[in-house]
């Protein structure tokens, strides 16, 4: 039986009593947790490979509930999601397979070395990306870019989704899920949303799409449909606890009743809200309602980072400043949003998102001894590390990661893959497809 | 002689022209910049030390201009400046100079770690932070935490600061230099305001406080002294170019005005007063009047970090979201606040703050070969870099930081000292602190 125990840890479980272990020890047997507790109750095994994590915390990998994969980070700056949306769509109509699989493998590789262990990610050719997490080791959700509205030909078929589903669903150990992936209400038309549930139903695969992102946005669905985001995603049947919502940042009162009441789970994404102006999402109202909401980067183009602790950090602070509420948001609520909730939002909280015996072992190990994190005390409240684990850990605190037992992040480094290759391979695609983006602008799409 | 050159660089000058050189060398003599160019201009003498730039970015050293030395990091949590301010009193009320040396000693490493070369610290027993500076090599200003009014005589004398000033200023190649400290108008008196606008005077130094940090706060100061809180350091006479004021997020369009006539310069803080749930100080249009802004982390205590990466990110994000508008501070804006206008805040811009000739050889080397921030390209515009600087940057990238041409940091690890023994003491002395504020706590201070 491969087994490993990692000792003398500072353990923040994330368990649904919140349960902080000062001095803890977590049992690993065949890529599930065993046990853990106490260090001083929990026997290790002899035969047991031991991890002193003495000056560590270990906690659950954190989880990144909506990103785009892309090469294309700090190309198209400066704008408006209104104004931003047709340059975006450049890159997909320069897509290509192997642009998709380098797009991938670049930030699967950032996700994991900044502590994140699942990352939902809806993109293109997303049969590479499975390629590129297999190489990597890390858990996705695939949910293709689907777009079927005339001139939307350049996005991902809903023929290619349903292909993946059959090919790759609950692949690779279970670590590879495809979800029905779906634009946008202006990119989709309403058969495709009745498919999506329909599939959903048949393979029980989760819907995600995005929603009420902007304002404009919600002006321009209304003079189209006649009715605001939400209610033409409800009139298609799409509501429920199947489907993640990427963005919410426009709902109003009603609607955040309306996704409670349906189930529906929400990835809010603070950075990118904010980079494009989009606004702030009424999370603690999300919250009091009980809607799940989990965390998401928005990928490298309108991030530009794809770390869940950035993401914690900020998601905490622009909640204080713009309601003048320094209580708003707190370090636990945060960790949560960025590990169960997240998992229970991508429909995968009975497997991880916490550290309990039972669950698989995705797991994070941040080395506390630097600078960053001084001084450190833990106790079973959390001590001023609970704080520090959202408002100060970053990536240089990061030092292992694993899934499903294997470790795939050592001293900062993966295992598994060559850092500098997998950059080295993304740094010349990437300056293909911007060249290939320009040329495209030039011939369809007026420059500013 | 002593000198080097860094060859094959992407420079970002942040000159008065903002003059990136894709390929750029920069040659130091005796701690001075001698000169810098295309490499292909740049002859590079021949006895002199080479450093291969290429796959790096090398910029001026970030410049915190409001700091407060602490070990206090995440301890006192989740509450509004005003319920936070008699726990920070706490931390005053305990503090030796053996507690105020290492809580210096842990923040300076923490700051050159994350790129920073220069800080701005108010604190308490400055002479021994002067030794904290001088161990670690960085560019400090020492601002004593001045305090004279009653029940106040926790915090730093009239005299400590006089005395600092004759035994500090310009010590250590002028890398020590002490300005007058002012807590706040309510820990000192008309007298202290008026002795501190002598002594700059006298000694060429400049003056340092808090102002109009929080809506309570100025409706406080109001009903205290019949004006508000500008108006007061107006009426003391402290306004100037010689004077630096903390946060003003509360100004209104008259007090903007005032500041930018004066010439009175702004250290902001966005992180810190988000946290405080202070509020969002308005930058654009502080920028917009003329006004130097410099960036501040306000130290471990209310951030939870030191990083000026994060701090340029914050600082842009926080406006884009709140004004709906994502054109609000862009890159070479708010990497100009962190460098070029934090030294001109400082009234260090004829030294550094930007890579001339002449200026001091303070110095940023950063990593691009990483995840985080491929693909890169530039260009004279800066290209994708210089978006990625201020939106996807961080401590990871941090590769080699110079001050006065010393190399302090090389690998992200400083040089001249061990980071495990100032690290390990600061984790000793802080446990030791926190116990002596929850002693006190009990003894004075109800506790919630």
């Amino acid at each position: 039986m491969t087994r490993f125990a990692i000792c003398n840890a500072a353990i923040f479980t994330v368990d649904p009593r919140n349960r902080v272990i000062p001095d803890g020890t977590l049992v690993v047997e065949e890529g599930v947790i065993a046990r853990l507790g106490d260090s001083r109750e929990i026997p290790v095994p002899a035969d047991c490979e031991v991890i002193d994590g003495k000056g560590y915390a270990l906690m659950p990998g954190l989880i990144d509930c909506h990103s785009h994969s892309s090469l294309m980070r700090g190309v198209t700056e400066n704008m408006p999601l209104m104004d931003w949306l047709p340059w975006y769509q450049l890159e997909h109509r320069a897509m290509t397979e192997e642009f998709a699989y380098h797009s991938a493998r670049l930030c699967y590789l950032e996700a994991l070395q900044s502590g994140t262990t699942c990352v939902m990610d809806m993109f293109r050719y997303m049969d590479r990306c499975a390629d590129a997490a297999g190489e990597l080791g890390l858990r996705v959700q695939l949910a293709p870019y689907v777009a079927d509205r005339p001139g939307k030909d350049f996005f991902s078929t809903r023929e290619e989704n349903r292909r993946l589903i059959r090919s790759h669903h609950e692949t690779q150990n279970g670590r590879i899920r495809v979800w029905m992936g779906l634009e946008h209400l202006f990119y989709c038309t309403e058969d495709a949303y009745r498919e999506a549930a329909a599939l959903s139903r048949e393979f029980g695969v989760g819907i995600h799409t995005h929603a009420s992102e902007q304002k404009e946005e919600e002006q321009a669905v209304t003079a189209e449909f006649g009715r605001r985001s939400l209610a033409m995603l409800d009139h298609y049947g799409i509501l429920g606890e199947q489907t993640l919502l990427a963005h919410c940042v426009w709902l109003n009162n009603d609607e955040i009743a309306r996704v409670a009441d349906t189930g529906t789970s929400i990835a809010h994404c603070p950075v990118s809200n904010a980079k494009l102006a989009s606004g702030v999402a009424p999370v603690p109202e999300l919250l009091a309602a009980g809607v799940t909401v989990g965390l998401g980067t928005d990928g490298p183009v309108c991030n530009n980072s794809l770390t869940l602790f950035e993401e914690m950090k900020f998601a905490s602070l622009i909640q204080k400043a713009t309601r003048l509420d320094a209580t708003a948001l707190p370090a636990d609520q945060v960790l949560r949003m960025a590990t169960i909730n997240g998992a229970k939002a991508l429909g995968l909280d009975h497997e991880i998102g916490s550290l309990e015996p039972g669950k698989k072992a995705d797991l994070l190990l941040l080395d506390t001894g630097q600078a960053n994190l001084a001084p450190v005390s833990v106790d079973e409240q959390g001590g001023n590390l609970i704080w520090n684990l959202v408002f100060a850990a970053g990536t240089t605190n990061v030092d292992s990661v694993w899934v499903d037992g294997h470790q795939l992040i050592a001293r900062g480094q993966p295992v598994q893959i060559g850092a500098a290759s997998v950059i080295a391979d993304a740094r010349q695609q990437g300056l293909r497809l911007h060249e290939a983006c320009r040329s495209l602008a030039h011939t369809r799409i007026p420059m500013n």
